[in-house]
């Protein structure tokens, strides 16, 4: 099986599906800390190289406080609890904004925890203007000068993009990166995220006739 | 019902169509024309705003050069037709390399024909890296500079990407203009378009709820 060397995980549907279960819509964001560490455990069993979760974006941070306070802890719990594997974890983001969590400072710079192993990249306070906003003098139509550019460069390109929550988009997420990236998106929210999902994901992805845009 | 501003325009599978009927792949393109003329007058009469076409890559001149032939050639005759409605037309591309065709040089900066009207762009050699490559000291989180900064900045945010033939991928379109862009997947091949694909289209768009990344 062709197994993709980068997976992007967009684990949406947080707000819907407390809202279905008669919560409070910032009360859906902790229930996706068990669906993190379980997709991780299954991509590590698999040889998955690389995987990008995308946590919160500066979009993001305009929505009600109380749901910015509940995604930025679930978010830097995750980090935590990824920090506990053998994994290779950088956290990338606008750290210069009030709205970046100074607990995750440390993580800016890509370290090993454990034996190291498979690189994991967490999205925190990510803009894509802000991916893309630091590219200077240019001129080039080079593609490793342009991705070098850019300040999500640890990042390499993402084959396969699994969207929870239904929605078919990327909401800003790693626009270069994503240029060849194929998508796959699932119905159900991210908290009732089961195994099948990832393994029907790469049956999908398997399928694909890969050509990077030729 | 709520219609999308700017649609962009995949026209992929024109080579697994003409395989499909025995001939030979180039000669799918041809059969590619009257689909986009179609297509754009339904666009006119359901009052569409802009309408981007992906014409073909830079990544696409690396086939076999009967093929890359045979996509100019379609993609000089595609752009002749629209000349004749009343549309406001800009070819966007790499014009100074050799794969672009000088027939569509003219075209380069938007003009309205007829009475004017529609946005329509036309990607002719188009590269992602071509058109962030530009950039310089940018410096900035200000998407209107970023925006302005690249090679198609005379085209606007895309709001629905409709892909013909069936890949779930960009493929290179637009990264930036695509970023909060919904898509929808028709799984026949582009020369087998049918009004109902864009009326099934603009009807799911209708259900989706819009919040560009927030």
């Amino acid at each position: 099986m062709a197994l993709p060397n980068h997976i992007g995980i967009i684990p949406d549907g947080n707000r819907r599906w407390a809202v279905k279960r008669g919560l409070s819509k910032e009360k859906g964001y902790s229930f996706g800390l068990k669906p993190g560490i379980e997709l991780f455990k299954l991509c590590e069993k698999l040889g998955i190289n690389e995987l990008t979760y995308y946590g919160f974006t500066t979009d993001n941070t305009k929505r009600p406080s109380i749901q910015a306070k509940a995604f930025t802890k679930a978010c830097i719990e995750a980090v935590k609890i990824l920090s506990k594997e053998n994994a290779s974890l950088l956290v990338v983001g606008n750290s210069e904004s009030p709205m970046f969590p100074k607990e995750l400072l440390p993580y800016m710079v890509r370290k090993d925890f454990g034996k190291g192993g498979i690189k994991v990249n967490f999205l925190v306070n990510y803009g894509w203007e802000w991916d893309l906003g630091k590219t200077k003098n240019l001129s080039t139509t080079n593609r490793h000068s342009i991705i070098s550019s850019l300040n999500s460069h640890d990042i390499s390109r993402v084959d396969l993009i699994i969207r929870w929550g239904g929605r078919r988009r990327l909401s800003g997420f790693l626009p270069v990166q994503s240029v060849y990236s194929d998508f796959y998106i699932i119905d159900d929210y991210w908290p009732d995220f089961k195994m099948e999902h990832l393994i029907h994901a790469l049956k999908w992805y398997n399928d694909q006739d890969i050509t990077l845009g030729g």
